[in-house]
């Protein structure tokens, strides 16, 4: 999609804005086009009135940290935008139907570049973004295929395909928190029951610690009044049988649906993101055994990496200006 | 993939053949190469010696007709094969390990080539195949993305994205079937439990009637000796209401391994495929108001168009001369 352009010294487009959108704030990041991260920080988002002040700042931000650093227009490739909802086109018509303070469906892409003069606007699901930011930069560097599972409030899921994000009709694909677990299953927030999300999630890995700290009641999880995850890793390394015995099951939830994905795209990786994945190899562990046991073809056929993301919180914006 | 040529009236391509590789049979259709198929024919599959033969008869079989038919090598576009395998590239060294009487991992593709006399082979993935098949002169013919989901013995999955077959690392994606509807449900042939063929396959739909005929012994299920997936739908016709009972569960089994399928890729289009597919309406209306009602947006996202498959058993050989 780049435009053909002779190339001279005033011609350079030497940078890219990464924005990463989400219900509280925005994180910004300002890159150079090899994708170093020269700069990043945040502006609160302002869902008054439906939202509609949101790409005003959003313009502000990059214009006023253009003029800040001297750059013209001419300087900057473009800005990437991941936007929490479905993005219908990336690369032409990005509608966005974010749940924003109301957005409707707007054409995100075009309205801001005009707030910013015409530089070019991409924009993305924040999921898939974040997904494209670990290829571009991340753990999965040089992968053409890659799932990222990002284990948080939900399940957020990524899916690249040949180096591109498939987002499907609607740009509303990768979304594999809501395939089944379980039919018929624990209620989901989805209105559906069941969903992989309500087993995988941080969230559950806290309401099935809840649950078993009121089924043990001498277990360590009832010592904390404000219950999380890492606090479930904490009372299992403290020896808590019922902490251990939630992590056991928690790791053959997440691993379930993983071999789920691995059976239905068998990517060349699978990244895992959110707040447990700092847990490391003590949660890669027993997820890449099971895949391997558990998937069609078994341990014969190739098996995916399975890591961690790496860039974190920074995956969204990195991802937004990879666009 | 095309070479380049310089065209010349003695050099056309007029031809093609497409070969669905089976257990039992294989498939052969003499295509033009703008997809209209002129002659179809069975050979049987030979898997004694380890399948040694299989690729010399597929060969003859090839040549034969192209002598019949008086067509010299120039005029042949090339050979594409399905198989019932998993294929690691399709468009650079396809390498075969089929269950086809214990077929190790063989470079199909070039070895089928040097017995035509150096006439080009493509070797896909038979579900992969077909799925290519429907979109190039069947029901999704015109659409970039669709899922095909083949209801037989099992529960086969072919999966379209961008007007390409996506099977993955090792050619071993595109296998939806051994995801999981139940998580620790009924025992499947995999060596998981719960995977969505256990519930959705023809097979299974026979055992749900087997099982509702022996707690309702009044059933009209009961009286087929040897009972198949149409003698459910038959009984439900005639009223019985044990069979309509199967019928209603049976989909929803179906209808939600299709709505994470959606979730996942968001297709353009679903295609069901396998003898269970020819009940057409009857089973697609359920289906549609199914996945409507339980995929991630539900009803205001945009919807896969859900249909049958319309090339039944010639989907292989079509979507084979189509690679």
């Amino acid at each position: 999609m780049r435009r053909i352009r002779i190339k001279g010294v005033n011609d350079m487009k030497e940078y890219a804005f990464g924005i990463d959108l989400g219900g509280t704030t925005a994180k910004v990041g300002l890159f150079t086009t090899s994708g170093k991260l020269l700069e990043k920080w945040e502006v609160s988002t302002d869902t008054s009135n439906n939202g509609a002040h949101i790409l005003e700042n959003l313009a502000a931000a990059v214009q006023q940290k253009m003029q800040e650093k001297g750059l013209s227009a001419d300087k900057v490739e473009g800005v990437g935008l991941g936007v929490p909802g479905p993005v219908l086109d990336s690369s032409i018509v990005p509608i966005v139907c974010a749940n924003l303070g109301g957005w409707g469906n707007r054409n995100v892409s075009i309205e801001l570049s005009e707030l910013l003069g015409g530089i070019r606007v991409l924009v993305g699901n924040d999921a898939n973004v974040a997904a494209l930011g670990e290829i571009w930069m991340g753990t999965a560097q040089g992968c053409r295929s890659a799932v990222m599972v990002t284990l948080g409030t939900g399940v957020g899921g990524g899916i690249i395909v040949d180096g591109r994000i498939v987002s499907g009709l609607g740009g509303a694909g990768g979304e594999p928190g809501h395939s089944l677990l379980v039919l018929d299953g624990e209620p989901c927030t989805c209105g559906r029951r069941g969903c992989w999300e309500v087993y995988a999630s941080a969230t559950a890995l806290i309401r099935q610690g809840r649950e078993a700290a009121a089924a043990h009641p001498t277990s360590l999880l009832n010592r904390y009044p404000e219950l999380t995850g890492r606090d479930v890793f904490d009372a299992a390394d403290a020896g808590d049988e019922a902490a251990q015995a939630v992590l056991e099951r928690y790791y053959v939830y997440v691993a379930a649906g993983i071999t789920d994905l691995v059976n239905i795209l068998s990517p060349e990786m699978v990244l895992i993101g959110g707040g447990i994945s700092r847990q490391g190899e003590r949660l890669l562990r027993p997820i890449r055994r099971y895949v391997a046991a558990n998937c069609f073809g078994g341990e014969s056929r190739p098996q995916p990496i399975i890591q961690a993301a790496q860039l974190g919180n920074e995956a969204g914006i990195i991802g937004a200006a990879a666009l």
